[in-house]
């Protein structure tokens, strides 16, 4: 298995910690893509993921999955024994939905900001975003709103359970966590009340596989 | 179990049409969600489901889950013999991708201008949506764009293959109806020379389940 990636990044992060928590590092092979160089946006690889986002799974047969969600779901099954993804249908109901959650209030939230609300990635990445439409930068700033909304919804959930999905570890905080890392990136804080989610941001970032991700 | 909707809109679409394929119409008892009176905005119905969007599955323990996607992979997988979600890992990867691509390219684009390039629900509705921000119909127009080059990624796709995911029919056909079904109520015309989306899309229509959703 190949992933395409750039180290650093807030969704290669997802894949990376969900490789390190499955033990899966060194059965993979990274090729780099240059984001900075918006090599993500070019032809060679708009063909294996017309989206240009990365990461992405190339299995060998040469099938190219993108999407974090599907592919930590394919790697956390690799073995037969998910410990990332549930284990029964209404545990990977819930991992499905509160992934959702974080991707679209908190992680999506925060990436809009970055690149619509600040000078984002630079100029070279900048020219493949939605054009400099009047609204842009207010755009960002509502969509840094919605991540502190985010953000007080997380620590509402995490006052009255140990971890996003539930009582367990799972992808759903990998996706809120990789959301924080984003909303680091744009400098948005937590507000100073969210003790639940910064006590669980503490807790998170102890795991070895966020320390020393893939 | 039971499903809060409300019937003809198109994320409820995606469910009723998984549950007549399921054969499981009878086996869901279905709760109305007064959406045009935006009822789905109001506390009650976001202590269900925070983010205030339909459909929600409530199952039998009292467990509610939303998201279309985890909802649509809980009920195929129910009976142990999923028809519509894929039964190996890489079936499942792909359909989730193509899932992804049919929200984000498509439903979801369609969604937003309908909601922000067009008078869409009315105004009680269009209170809950973000602030009458100066660009908000500019970006409006920017989304149906998005929506328009989404038919033309998935027309391309259906000239190389007979359904969204591979050679079966799946929750990404779907999907991907369903953002057609969105882009219908928002105007927004398939391109002519789509011709691979449009008879693709007859198809789809032809099945019983989509003839006669739950």
């Amino acid at each position: 298995m190949r992933i395409h990636d750039y180290p650093g990044f807030p969704n290669p992060l997802r894949v990376r910690i969900a490789l390190a928590e499955k033990g899966l590092s060194s059965e993979v092979e990274f090729v780099l893509v240059d984001l900075p160089a918006a090599e993500h946006k070019q032809p060679p690889f708009l063909a294996i993921n017309p989206e240009g986002t990365v990461p992405v799974l190339e299995l060998d047969d040469g099938t190219f999955i993108s999407e974090c969600t599907a592919i930590t779901d394919y790697l956390d099954n690799l073995d037969g024994d998910p410990v990332l993804t549930g284990t029964t249908l209404k545990e990977r109901a819930v991992i499905q939905m509160m992934q959702k959650r974080g991707e679209r209030e908190l992680l999506y939230a925060a990436g809009n900001y970055y690149h619509y609300g600040t000078p984002g990635a630079g100029p070279t990445v900048a020219a493949y975003k939605l054009p400099n439409w009047k609204g842009r930068t207010e755009w960002g700033a509502l969509e840094r709103d919605r991540a502190i909304a985010g953000m007080r919804y997380f620590d509402d959930v995490l006052s009255r359970q140990t971890y996003i999905a539930g009582d367990t570890f799972s992808m759903a905080d990998i996706t809120v966590y990789a959301g924080l890392y984003f909303a680091d990136i744009g400098e948005i804080a937590i507000p100073d009340e969210c003790e639940s989610l910064k006590a669980w941001r503490t807790r998170i970032s102890e795991r070895p596989s966020v320390n020393n991700p893939a």
